[in-house]
């Protein structure tokens, strides 16, 4: 049994494939973010960011830094244990009722990561309800369907924010039968938005429990930065809201956010939350402090809002395939892996800007794209550099620019319909 | 559908069984160490921890804290991104190399907890093997288990650390069949250690490949910190090495260690690994301060191992039911849920001393026990003052102490062989 060669086949089948991923090593700068060092072949130089998932560059905000460097100094590095084991770290505690507060939820339960959130909790709540029966969105998130398959429950997957597909999968289920519908509010890589308050209903209307991920939205949307159900008034809506600390938020971690009773039965029999360290007590200062100063200043939304429907408008306007988009989320179409990484490489070694390229399986095979994510600190100067720096490398690579479509922006049916359930990665 | 009362029944029938868990909220302090500020009912007072997993205090070690404070300032709190989408930061990638070169092995590869490095890693790479057969230690850990059967491979479990067990089912498979051991070195709630050179020995002799758990031994053991493979000279004889960051190194986050081949293709086909976000340059920093200073310094593991021996031998001497353990864990038998809860209470309401119990299902039920774990910051002092408030403990809830065996360890069949397999929580 040549082991070695088995390995080395399954990488070598991505080089074939073109999506063998490189990731590139780079360095934030606080105070100049979106600018970061970037290192290569023993070269080092500064490029511009536009991919971060750090959505209002909070992790360089000042007060967030202080926070970890406080509680990092009279606390230690580390919680020293897991939950039971002594890592229960006072400002965890604290940043708990913090996210119960921001969901207007009865709990919240961190975990060290919003994928070990999505995989712990789902799969362990399904697991509790006697032959539960899931429903699932197509374009669910990676950790989504690994708990949607630890769970060992029956799934049924539903269209992309189809309620009539939903409603015919729930219509056919027994009635007395336990459903739990999973969805996400933004999904990541199209930056389209859920029909909360639909699926609310349907919900209501077939007594099925229902899960949200808003990482994408959490920190971004609604008054006090509780997400798309926050904005829409729906946070009592739904039974569980499951959210990050890594994105806008500026720091690491995830969490869910329900009632006192499911928070407690994940907490009580999720391995993947019982059986790891705890989160840092520097780490959940900072999130804590993030939080808190997003539940009231607006200034960052406003600002992230602007540059982000600025960065659209400039980019249609100059004739880029921008893919429709309701978030601030910027997709630009290119359509096959080769050239994605092409451009990919062409931006970053001619023109000093860093977007990674998005391929298969991330999404599907033909609509591979750049991500753009446009951030408060990205002005209308860096956007101005962008589009040219995009125009360069679309002309020299030859990759097609929109046609047929008001405003320059793509709205084929190939584009918009075809995409895979394993984002974010 | 009552689902509230689904989950509050779930947690009810914990409080029944005596093994609901009340997590001790706990603020730890530097240069106190084990010293931490307990959190109760609107009061606040100090104690000491004595079950920690920051095994040597590194948590609170200066130069660690410097270097996660130095690169937070310079790179802010949070990494934002995953590795693939700009979170791949400079201070991981020297962390990747460090501990490469830690095992003497090709690359290294971080993941943000243990659990997830063991869940991810051993998943995929069973998966990559074609037909693969999973020999698993019984008592390995939960994150262990949970990659074991998120492979979906086949599965032989072989009694706890019993080669006669293990080489019957090698004989028994087919020899062209693609093997994998998974085994830990330390196991954390007895405190032995796994026969590492005979299992790989026989991995030899069968063609399997070997995956080692070395949570509880790297930084603690081997010259260099390595761990029990580093001790006994047989990193080069164990295919994958697998270790945690949070632990003796006082950090967050866990690894895998091998060849170039596996680790690229863990890299690129882990959903656990590729679909969350990278650790904070910040808490990689601290690691690779921890680690660098454990690869030279011996004083840290010199004190642990006298102040553990210290432990043991005063608490046997006292006539406590210490169980038997080769390493620096310190169990210390009760054998009944509500008793151990009652005496984990007693110590820190009436001492201020903090031990949580251990109970089903984290060790099998009539083997509950306290987990010592005395650091190199536990002096002789402590250790007199633990031995009396144990004493003061055993005598007021009539808990046994050790009979009929030499220096009152205690070895019945029992509690050395009744053990489960889901430990550390």
């Amino acid at each position: 049994m040549d082991y070695r060669g088995i390995f080395q086949d399954a990488v070598d089948q991505l080089h074939a494939e073109k999506r063998y991923r490189v990731f590139a090593n780079l360095e934030r700068m606080v105070g100049k973010f979106p600018r970061a060092v970037y290192r290569s072949g023993g070269t080092a130089r500064e490029v511009t960011v536009w991919c971060s998932n750090d959505y209002l560059g909070m992790g360089q905000n000042d007060m967030v830094i202080d926070a970890l460097c406080t509680a990092a100094g009279k606390m230690g590095s580390g919680a020293g244990g897991t939950r039971n084991i002594s890592g229960t770290n006072h400002p965890l505690v604290e940043l708990e009722l913090e996210l119960a507060d921001l969901h207007g939820k009865e709990a919240a339960l961190v975990f060290t990561s919003g994928f070990i959130s999505n995989e712990a909790s789902i799969s362990t709540i399904a697991r509790l309800l006697p032959n539960c029966l899931i429903l699932s969105d197509e374009l669910n998130h990676s950790s989504m369907i690994e708990g949607v398959k630890r769970s060992g429950s029956e799934k049924k997957i539903f269209r992309h924010n189809d309620l009539d597909h939903l409603e015919e999968l729930l219509r056919a289920a027994d009635p007395q039968r336990a459903k739990l519908i999973v969805f996400e509010s933004v999904y990541s890589m199209d930056g389209d938005i859920a029909p909360i308050e639909a699926i609310a209903d349907l919900a209501d209307k077939y007594n099925a429990m229902t899960y949200i991920d808003e990482v994408h939205a959490v920190g971004m949307y609604g008054s006090r930065g509780g997400g798309i159900t926050d904005r829409d008034g729906l946070s009592d809506r739904i039974d569980i809201i499951e959210g990050t600390l890594a994105k806008a938020f500026g720091a690491l971690g995830g969490y869910i956010t329900g009632s006192r009773a499911v928070i407690d039965a994940v907490r009580s029999y999720a391995p993947g939350f019982i059986f790891t360290t705890a989160l840092p007590p520097a780490i959940a200062a900072a999130a804590t402090a993030s939080i808190r100063h997003l539940k009231t200043s607006q200034d960052e939304r406003t600002a992230h809002q602007r540059q982000a429907q600025a960065t659209k408008e400039i980019l249609s306007s100059a004739g880029f395939p921008v893919m429709p988009s309701e978030t601030h989320i910027v997709p630009l179409l290119v359509g096959d892996p080769e050239l994605c990484k092409m451009a990919s490489d062409r931006l970053l070694d001619v023109h000093g800007i860093y977007i990674q390229p998005i391929n298969y399986p991330t999404v599907p095979r033909g609509t591979e794209r750049l991500r753009i994510t446009p951030s408060p600190f990205h002005d209308d100067q860096l956007i101005g550099e962008l589009c040219s720096a995009l125009t360069e490398v679309w002309n020299t690579l030859g990759i097609p620019f929109a046609t047929g479509s008001d405003e320059g922006t793509v709205k084929s049916d190939r584009i918009v319909k075809l995409t895979v359930s394993k984002a974010g990665g």
